[in-house]
């Protein structure tokens, strides 16, 4: 039995794999509309996250099975002291496979060591988000064609974004990235990124601050939110947060097939202007992240040698 | 593709059709119990509201269907910061259908302009909630045999009850409907219903104080709740809300067929004992609008063909 | 049509049955997967309990049916007033059968008494858990292979633990059975217990303070959490709760086939060394109790002569 919690649980060869499979769900949907018939998701949610818990939730039903769970740690065993680890030993008497979202790093971990169904990491405080990761490399690969020979720009938040740190780690296994990382000197990439992630695979990367700088540059544009409960104090968000807001014309420096990502929820630093413009691929990454949970599901249920 | 904000939304003709079909789905559950088979209802509801919440979801089940959503803001992306307009975009990459209830008037609105996916509104602030007027047309047509030719009797809160007001809009377009309006001076209807929907239509209506002075003369009495927070002081709240409740003693004055319609919940407004009268029909509005729910559903998704 | 307040609304014999049912049902899943094909349960939780809600999702889900409900007071219309009779001849509109959770003891009695639909407790404040109950029967039947002549030690806080007072009202009934009473003297089990129930079944029992006097005699050990909401205040919590902790230790001066029970949440009552014990048995009730609450709604919804 296998749980994933980090985007580097699955090698490259296997990342194609889901992709594979995810186009082939979202091509033929009745081939997969009743694999999971009598089989259950737990989604456990310890914190809520409609986004994530809709797109699992959604991909389990594509494949006929059903949902049981929690959206929220008040309604969750945990407000009467309950652990994870026997949350998720009841839950495995339940259901088949779980997805859980944590406010603390590594809770899913304690959860994988002594679960007897598989589970996939939804989210875990400033950790890991890997379904996301697998939504942003899909949407990239369907788009573009490729995963290899892209610049890459990475804009915002950069020092908090766990979905940047492990989209970071996911592509620098592919030939031919480049990185431009764009925000603020106070949210860079943290150091142990850089030394333990791009320069030990040599990958390039450059620092700006300026988004117009890097634009023109790019193959893709990955926009994070500059999320207000990461700062210290009001005043650094007040007066950071709308540095960095892409707009009809920051779009007109880009080129024709710069497609612009953002892991969403977002705020205003997409101007919603952007979203008619063929280029905004924010709502398809939402599309493709559905079929790559539900690829990755199918996967983990071995579900693939009974087809 | 469509979506329905108010029951104005509908004409008179589409209307009767639905309610045709609602009874048809009554009738021969059987017959329905499959055509929603892998489609999925996105129930959003920014503010809880079970009733409706339950009977949408139970709509889309007799039809086969699946359920993805939340109960309420907070465990919503709202709380992230994310707008109705991104929302209802993902979650049309998820779902088929939506209903969304929100405290804002508009909301809905604003939603159906980017919805990629037929928006129903469920509910907004105290502006429209089509589907429970589609509920007490169903009850009254079901009940009485007709829509026309009825006196109808709307007690209680008339001024910020939006039940009533969507009810009046849906009820003028019929022939020799007669209102009469029973309310504290502070409560009644406010003056663009008159202008703007009962004077255009030329529908008598009658206001009056006391709830036994009108009794006696209607075909229907629509009671509703005093909503406590529609108020501006504890005072006004306490002082009017027993003003017209209805019981054994009331209903006494009324004839063998005068039916009593509640939108629910109640509070006191309606004694208990009136429950067991067979009169009472404030159930059987539960029961009708789930299946006028159903074929709302089924009419927006367009399945009417495939049958 | 029948409701479920109590364990005792079941006779030994009707209880006999469920648990073949339940054996059947975990034996042969598939034979199961569609009688509830287009039913409904209304799972109307007014307090939290996600183990027990989970359990009745699931055991509906087994059988092919589907789920509609909330899963807190918040969410539910009670905070517009709405009264839980009310609520329940709602929910009857849409659902087949109903579990309700209620902080307040009685109040799925209430429901009961013009409940539509079948009503079954899953648990009403410091009163009754029948559920609970009947996956603690299962659990002890499979692995002891009887529920007669048991010498059966309850540990923890016997004064307001409804799972023990259910618990001994249904072993009572069971012949040769004898309970060591494991508590501070404190948490007694409440005389009205003594003097109503294990005097008339003439069921001898002793009580004991230290939980090691008590394990070398035991063929079943039910260990309880130590409520912390139950206390009158914190010095009395803080003193006691440690008292009663089972570890690896105490487990040494068990016999090979006395198995450990406990309703669940743990906190840290059990010491999670022992859950690796093969006669560590809290999670099988898990499993049992979904297996109980499938026989008892199949029952309920009078499915047998269909099959």
């Amino acid at each position: 039995m296998r749980h994933i919690m980090s985007p580097l649980d699955l090698t490259v060869e296997e990342m194609d794999r889901l992709m594979d499979l995810a186009a082939d769900m979202e091509a033929n949907p009745k081939k997969y509309a009743h694999v999971c018939d009598g089989l259950k998701l737990a989604t456990l949610f310890y914190e809520p996250s409609t986004r994530t818990r809709m797109s699992f939730e959604s991909a389990m039903l594509n494949m006929g099975g059903s949902i049981i769970g929690f959206h929220s740690a008040s309604s969750s065993s945990a407000t009467k002291g309950e652990s994870v680890a026997d949350t998720i030993r009841v839950a495995g008497c339940f259901a088949d496979i779980c997805a859980m979202r944590h406010p603390k790093e590594g809770a899913p971990m304690v959860a994988a060591e002594v679960s007897p169904i598989p589970v996939i990491n939804a989210g875990d405080g400033g950790h890991q988000h890997p379904t996301q990761t697998l939504a942003d490399l899909m949407t990239i690969r369907t788009l573009k064609g490729r995963l290899d020979h892209l610049t890459v720009g990475i804009c915002g938040d950069l020092k908090f974004g766990r979905t940047v740190h492990s989209l970071i780690s996911a592509l620098v296994r592919y030939t031919g990235i480049r990185f431009i990382l764009i925000s603020p000197e106070e949210l860079r990439v943290p150091s142990y990124v850089k030394e333990e992630v791009l320069n030990p695979a040599g990958t390039p990367y450059e620092e700006v601050i300026r988004l117009e700088d890097a634009i023109p540059k790019l193959d893709i544009l990955y926009m994070t939110r500059v999320q207000k409960e990461r700062f210290f104090n009001e005043d650094d968000y007040v007066r950071m947060k709308d540095f960095y807001i892409l707009d009809e014309e920051k779009m007109k420096l880009a080129g024709p097939e710069m497609y612009v990502l953002h892991p969403l929820p977002r705020v205003n630093e997409i101007s919603v202007q952007v979203d008619k413009d063929p280029r905004a691929a924010y709502f398809k990454q939402v599309h493709y992240g559905m079929y790559m949970r539900e690829a990755l599901m199918y996967t983990l249920l071995e579900l693939g040698e009974d087809q």
